[in-house]
């Protein structure tokens, strides 16, 4: 361990998720030293603005990782699995935002308000990222498990266009625009599966419409995005028992995903006390009182980093039962910035010394 | 009890559901004698066609209910709740689509698939249509609680605006033109808020956003549209003791309800069961592959009678659990269809003799 300030590399600069997270390396404290940019080779040679510098972006090959105190990964599965392991042989931690390794036993899933000590817990070199609608959920989820003891967990998901990456932002502008102006779609004779034009990355028209479907289809009709919320929130926090039901909807929102959570406890619940454990948590801002339209939704949550929680209410036929209406911004809290969020907490090993 | 066709008056025949409804009356199996339109004085003398003829609408006054069988109210609760009275005391048998009267004791709240049995129970001579979004999954749910026994709803809903009327409809409308064409909007930069222009009836933009709220605050917290879906369920289904949480949330999307459910049984549960007995219901139709992105979304349910159900799954976590998303057009099975249907049982007493 040395003073000196640790060098960092993001691998996939160009993304979607890689330009937030230019945007969020640049405006929180400072940690780095050098902040190398890679991607595919099809965007080397591009510049980049961090830190208010211009970086140019180097293609993607072992050597890049030379030197490298931490790697972060925001690529597709495929891209991770074959260089998360690349990075960590040469001397870097891994940082990864891609599903390759979030169930290995050997890889931590880390959400730094709930589980940052896994962080060191890494055997193989690599830190996993969680799915970002578990991430929209998980930090004020970990505040009421710490207050009640979690058990069960029934959710349901408003998720955000932007999830299915810079398509799925594409499309949903082009179907609002498709649809904007005719005064007959979506009531009795309007025919929105015609007028849409292109699906993109989605199985159904998004514009005027909600689609119960994200990800891929696994046994019994679960699909991936489900089995995430479900088996991503157990490994965070340490609940192997934890039953979790989730139906996954996308919704024509550009950014932010919502959920409405029914969470289960093994004591009896407060909805005043539940305020108060949610607004001490750090990461979380409690919005909830609906009497002056005081609750969050996607539009005024996009671009924050929070935990966003309004709704709260205990159920009425359960007095260990919460209902809760959660907003997260998928591209930050729910991506880039919880990536950021473990780099920082590894960082720190090498500042401490 | 006679041979002739019995006399319906349908009142509030001007309004986002009364019209509706005359497009209903015009294509089911006709029952009806004389079909009388009534509406507020201001609208009296328009003209509007029912089953292919014109028929001039007559203003609300006690005389319009003398010789009616069976009078329809689509209009707000404190004109059924004084009107409803005054056309049972002339005779007529009040189907009533308002909340004034759904949990009285003397009123039955009748849903023909479920609980037809219970229009004849009605000692003031009025009959209560369900609210549209537990409409949207009853039929379905009274299905799978004959063959497994149901005792607990956890339902999450994605609402359209036309279930705040025509104001809503319109009020969305706008904002989709509002929001089209502009990149940045639901970004990080755009401000949704900002470019929607005027909210209506809703209490936060819903063009690319969702809204977690529906109706009226009520006590600790709870939206009268999610008490509505916990108290019409138990009665509909005739389950004192049903524990029900409901989140209730507005979409963008002009017509037709969804809603997420995870339901709770006595005994263990098949998917491909349940399935089956969806399947054989009357009323409900189910659509659930989704290796051919076969499941309901509400685009392409809109103007039809059935309530839609996919996503068919056994909770992984709890044998006795099954997830589902429904959809139903709220103005049809929601509204005007099973105000018909109820409408319909009564006529039958009219023409069996």
């Amino acid at each position: 361990m040395s003073n000196r300030l640790p060098t960092l590399a993001v691998v996939g600069a160009t993304g979607a998720v890689g330009s937030v997270m230019l945007d969020i390396l640049s405006t929180r404290e400072n940690v780095w030293g050098e902040i190398r940019l890679v991607a595919s080779p099809r965007s080397a040679g591009k510049r980049l603005t961090v830190r208010g510098e211009q970086v140019e972006v180097q293609a993607l090959a072992p050597e890049v990782f030379d030197d490298v105190d931490v790697a972060m990964f925001d690529v597709p599965d495929e891209v991770s699995k074959e260089w998360a392991p690349v990075a960590a042989e040469r001397g870097a931690v891994a940082v990864d935002n891609s599903g390759a390794f979030r169930m290995d036993p050997e890889v931590p899933l880390v959400v730094p308000e709930v589980n940052a000590e896994q962080a060191a817990n890494r055997p193989r070199g690599i830190i996993s990222n969680p799915n970002c609608t578990t991430l929209s959920m998980i930090v004020a989820l970990g505040a009421l498990h710490r207050a009640y003891g979690l058990n069960g967990l029934v959710v349901a998901s408003y998720q955000a266009a932007s999830g299915a990456g810079q398509e799925g932002i594409d499309t949903l502008r082009n179907q609002i625009d498709k649809v904007a102006g005719d005064r007959t779609l979506g009531d009795r004779a309007g025919d929105v599966r015609a007028a849409v034009g292109e699906l993109g990355p989605f199985p159904a028209p998004l514009a005027m419409n909600v689609v119960p479907w994200a990800g891929s289809l696994k046994e019994d009709g679960w699909s991936s995005e489900e089995l995430k919320v479900r088996n991503e929130s157990r490994k965070i926090l340490g609940l192997a028992d934890l039953k979790v039901s989730a139906t996954c909807v996308r919704v024509p929102v550009i950014t932010t995903h919502a959920l409405s959570v029914h969470a289960s406890f093994d004591r009896d619940v407060d909805a005043d006390a539940a305020r108060e454990a949610l607004a001490a948590a750090p990461g979380v801002v409690v919005q909830d009182d609906p009497a002056t339209a005081d609750f969050p939704t996607p539009a005024d949550v996009v671009g924050t980093d929070p935990t966003w929680v309004g709704r709260i209410r205990r159920s009425i036929d359960d007095p260990t039962s919460l209902d809760l209406f959660l907003c997260g911004d998928n591209l930050r809290k729910g991506a880039a910035l919880n990536t950021a969020q473990i780099a920082e907490v590894v960082a720190a090993e090498f500042t401490r010394g």
